[in-house]
């Protein structure tokens, strides 16, 4: 849970050290935090030719109040802004000369109009102008459209080309700078806000080198799926509290992960219903009293279970379903009994589509809900001694991918998240030479938090997230690792 | 070049020093040569319920001519092979004290009738009993369903599943084995060898953790594009010279894998047309006059050049393209010029889709024929001081993606190798830290040769493989680097 290292490099002697030894300096990563501001600073857009996105980007950044700043390349953004009573200026190039005076917070550029692989050049000026003069902890967000939506072979060639560039530069900005790719969907412009605020928020701080799609997903929902998104959270909504009224559900909520995923879905206004194992009741009933939730002792394991958790929400309903729960059994697979591979499989795969099943036959989940499921890297890229483990997180990526369009109809998104190296309890235990290359082996430097990936369930969980569904995303600083 | 640590520790001493320190001892992985038997010993057969594909694959184990055991897994194995003539018996587990005698060279495992995530622990049962008997460099193949086509989430999860199975078992075996997942899907049994044949063979030796399709393509190709492939190839088919009276061209031809790819390509019959720069004219002249092939000294940047490849190979026509040229000009964004940015977005991704562009209009690639071009680890995971070079091979990602379903009625593929470390001039230019992590960060602690990606390409060349395309295959010896 603590890393020494990152606390000593940060400290005015550890710096010195480091500096002098040539070490790595991770950055202290800025996080939300409910008494500083979300958004503040200045955003530099660019543009490709013939950029799409700029009108819907002009109205989040009116809505999220940062300051703007045009790039040459992006001279339409100047009139539309004013028109979004934006303040907007021209983008100057940092000078070494001027200070912190330079520095913006995000760089966002709108690629939705590259057609060709020549027209990739726009993002080369743009950034190559910009890149120096984006702040510590800074954010890059690339816009582009779904290749697999294009209209001809030389689009979707230059829209995948986009990934290459947005996870170079996530591996070079470093300095705690997080970079992703959005791929929105025609018809999907008015659905952004929710994922374009989470990307700019100091909440996605260990998310990077990450390609999401809104309103389509790869191989499953037709691309007209995110039609019309998030026009129904109207003028009124508060994006303070997004869940406000809601019911969300969080397994393994006792501890750890599970316990940041119910505390940020509370403080975004959900009443949480936490559960977890019979033996951690005790861990399970403090975490969810203070946060006015409800606990639930189950065992997902147990056959019952699933017609129980439908039962006690029966009444009511739930919105939200965050299938956290897990356990490792590692050994090589040669050494590896028979009762750890089937109590893996059974507890961190088969169990959530038992649960599934149960509430959708019965309508507990209601119709616009959200099923959040947690997955791994090593589901992603298997792992030494984890066959269980990595077979069960892999099949959580094909649940999400096989279920999404399912549940289209109703309005139901599933996604994954993928931790990468997390400070938990668990990742406390590992060997040291193994625990330090799992901090560091990623664009970040360090682990991340467990309320790092319970941000990310939060921006999914979101009722602006409707056009998001199918997909995985990692939170991992950009690990290394990866299939 | 020259791995001396592999070397060394391959060394009696070095092997004794390695042991005493606990070093890694990576394996000198066994190649293709012509004049050694490309398959030889026991294959060993697990299954999971209900089992489609021991049918194809007891016809390909017969065609090579290797020995096989049934796992009790495949009981309806012994009477299957029994009606192939092919050679068989019963799997009994290695006992340590039964010496080399228990040992195999292949495992293959069967899942595609697992419909859910219960059925995987059929997989457990396979590999935990067998998976001490693979010899040092030998292969696991599990096969299954394309979870995208599945009818059921549940059955779509559970195939999903078998790449977390595939790739943990690949980074756990070590010792040179090889570890690979192939997707077959409903009616393209029948073009299963080429595909299994490489998999199976000393030619896919730094090939693995990878997941292969044969018949479908992730959102692109209909389910059914791979229907009855393979069955024009007859019984008479010389599977020694599979590329017999085909005219096969490469682009960087002159050295390192392009001259490899040349060779290969020969080797297997094929007529080859190198191409590369003018200044290179010695070494192309050099490396084709040894092959009998066609040297053509041509800058494939020049807007001239595709209309005068056209031309060249006009009378006769093409089967094979292999767009193998590449450039790197590597610096952080910021300090990148534009003329840097420019060349490789041009040689690297821009010149691939010109040439293919008069290629096809003027029909000079044969209907049937195989586009394969080279894409990179940096293509998939972005790389620090590559904007340019990782934009240009993700574009190529997505080329190899966007075409074919376009190509697809002519039955035309096209796919694409990544390699990952490969032992080149280039690489040996490298720092020695970053040459050294770059060798030993994959399953195999080593870099590949050229050979390997060339080995890989012919696969994909072959008149056998018409049922994959769309695909990205890592020649990578499962690097730990990915996205």
């Amino acid at each position: 849970m603590n890393d020494s290292y990152l606390n000593f490099v940060n400290s005015p002697l550890g710096a010195r050290v480091a500096r002098s030894l040539g070490l790595p300096k991770p950055e202290v990563l800025r996080r939300y935090r409910a008494d500083a501001p979300e958004f503040d600073g200045i955003v530099a857009v660019g543009a490709g030719p013939a950029p799409q996105l700029l009108d819907p980007l002009a109205d989040v950044v009116a809505h999220i109040g940062m300051t703007s700043v045009a790039h040459a390349s992006a001279g339409l953004w100047v009139p539309l802004a004013n028109r979004h009573g934006l303040m907007t200026g021209r983008f100057e190039p940092a000078d070494p000369a001027a200070g912190s005076q330079a520095r913006v917070k995000a760089l966002v550029f709108d690629a939705s109009g590259i057609e060709s692989s020549a027209q990739l050049e726009s993002l080369y000026t743009f950034f190559h102008d910009a890149v120096r003069s984006l702040d510590t902890c800074g954010r890059i967000v690339v816009l582009g459209r779904p290749p697999e939506a294009c209209a001809s072979p030389r689009q979707w060639t230059a829209q995948r080309a986009l990934e290459g560039m947005a996870r170079s530069l996530g591996k070079e900005a470093r300095r705690g700078i997080a970079a992703n790719l959005i791929y929105v969907s025609q018809g999907a412009e008015s659905g952004i806000e929710s994922t374009l605020r989470f990307f700019l928020s100091p909440r996605s701080a260990y998310v990077s080198g990450q390609v999401v799609r809104i309103g389509a997903a790869p191989g499953g929902i037709a691309p007209n799926f995110g039609q019309n998104l998030g026009q129904n959270l109207g003028q009124d909504f508060d994006w303070t509290q997004p869940l406000a009224g809601q019911r969300a559900v969080v397994t393994g909520a006792a501890r750890g992960i599970g316990a940041a995923i119910a505390n940020v879905l509370a403080s975004q206004g959900a009443h949480v219903i936490g559960i977890d194992i019979p033996s951690a009741t005790q861990a399970l009933d403090a975490t969810l009293r203070q946060l006015g939730g409800t606990a639930l002792a189950l065992d997902i394991a147990a056959p019952e279970t699933p017609a129980q958790i439908a039962a006690a929400l029966d009444e009511l309903g739930v919105d939200v379903f965050v299938h956290n729960a897990g356990i490792t059994k590692d050994k090589t697979i040669a050494k590896m009994t028979e009762a750890a591979w089937r109590s893996v499989i059974d507890i961190n795969l088969s169990a959530q589509e038992r649960i599934d099943d149960a509430l959708l036959e019965a309508g507990t989940l209601r119709d616009g809900g959200r099923i959040i499921c947690v997955s791994s890297i090593s589901g992603i890229a298997g792992n030494l001694g984890q066959t269980n483990y990595a077979a069960s997180k892999a099949g959580v990526i094909g649940r999400v991918q096989g279920m999404a369009p399912y549940l289209a109809a109703r309005r139901i998104t599933i996604n994954a998240v993928a931790p990468g190296f997390i400070e938990t309890q668990m990742t406390a235990k590992m060997p040291l030479a193994l625990r330090e290359a799992g901090r560091r082996m990623n664009s970040m430097s360090q682990g991340g938090q467990p309320a790092d990936v319970a941000q990310t369930i939060a921006w999914l969980a979101h009722p602006g997230s409707a056009g998001v569904t199918g997909q995985v995303v990692r939170v991992c600083g950009q690990s290394l690792i990866g299939a």
